[in-house]
């Protein structure tokens, strides 16, 4: 039968959750082999080890047709010249897309197909919707001073598979040049980093 | 290969349109049938033919895992006693799921098993998500002063069918009363019509 506390869910946006459904939390330490820079990597992490990303999920539909959502909050920071990002990855199930919603903050997206051979970036702001095709590895970074907060909708059957962009990491970094957010290829990375 | 210029699109909630992407409008005219008070509604088109409803949809994937998007504006007006509502459906593909996001405004959802032996309401609300789930008829009310705009997510494969809701329409109708709107059952309307 159909159960209304079930159907419907107030997204708080300030915390990142939607109330009733669990949550999960990465922070830094979760995060190890992200970040081009592992020195500065290290060195943050010698200080502190603060939360990077909450993620909120409604996961109660299973099976063919039925989709899960996932509340992203990623926080603004960064680790040497690379802004806060999540770990990324790909769907289990390949052929499993998934739309982003974008809802507070500025973000970038990076997407990558499944065999790396090619890989581009856009944005990820309030009142714009990313497209993310089966197939593709997708990445959120967090270029602005406030939390990013998004919503992701993707079929129940999607599944994570974090281990092959663990792996080979994302081709494309986004780091903070004298004139803002720039993305660059993860091959040129040393030459851009801060000091 | 990845194209951003479609992986990434604007919303214009003011037009209720999706950049660079389809949009189908509702009029009065398309919707007999869909009001429990026939009268109103044949009185109410010799007056006018309004527009009542937009969708603009993203619908670039196909097959098994990938999703389309919709976003609708519904505007705010009544039909006698009852609020302007879109044509409500079924997914041709039973076990689709969707996900409905509110952006502005505020609206009710009929949400009712396909076989039409439970039903339910619920808010649809800025900062709120409600998880149609499969086998589900779902019809979208506007119960505010403004136009309500909201986003649809559902597997590509999903499909539209009208026909079985036209046939019996939805148990739950929405309408003004003297302290607002309330839900009541179709079996009990004449008891609610305003003079």
């Amino acid at each position: 039968m159909l159960s209304v506390p079930d159907i419907v869910r107030r997204l708080d946006l300030a915390s990142g959750t939607i109330e009733g459904c669990p949550t999960t939390e990465r922070r830094l330490s979760d995060l190890r082999g992200v970040f081009a820079d592992s020195d500065a990597y290290e060195s943050a992490l010698q200080q502190q080890d603060p939360l990077i990303y909450r993620v909120s999920t409604i996961q109660e539909g299973t099976g063919q047709g039925e989709l899960h959502c996932g509340l992203g909050v990623l926080m603004p920071g960064r680790v040497g010249s690379e802004y806060f990002m999540t770990k990324g990855h790909l769907h289990s199930w390949r052929p499993a897309a998934e739309f982003y919603i974008g809802l507070k903050g500025r973000g970038i997206m990076l997407l990558e197909t499944d065999v790396g051979n090619d890989s581009v970036w856009c944005n990820l702001l309030p009142e714009s919707l990313v497209h993310v095709p089966g197939n593709t590895a997708h990445r959120t970074v967090n270029i602005g001073d406030e939390p990013l907060v998004y919503i992701g909708i993707y079929p129940s059957d999607a599944g994570h598979d974090y281990s092959t962009l663990t792996a080979r990491n994302f081709r494309l970094v986004v780091v903070a040049g004298s004139h803002g957010p720039k993305v660059i290829r993860r091959t040129d990375f040393p030459a851009h980093r801060l000091p």
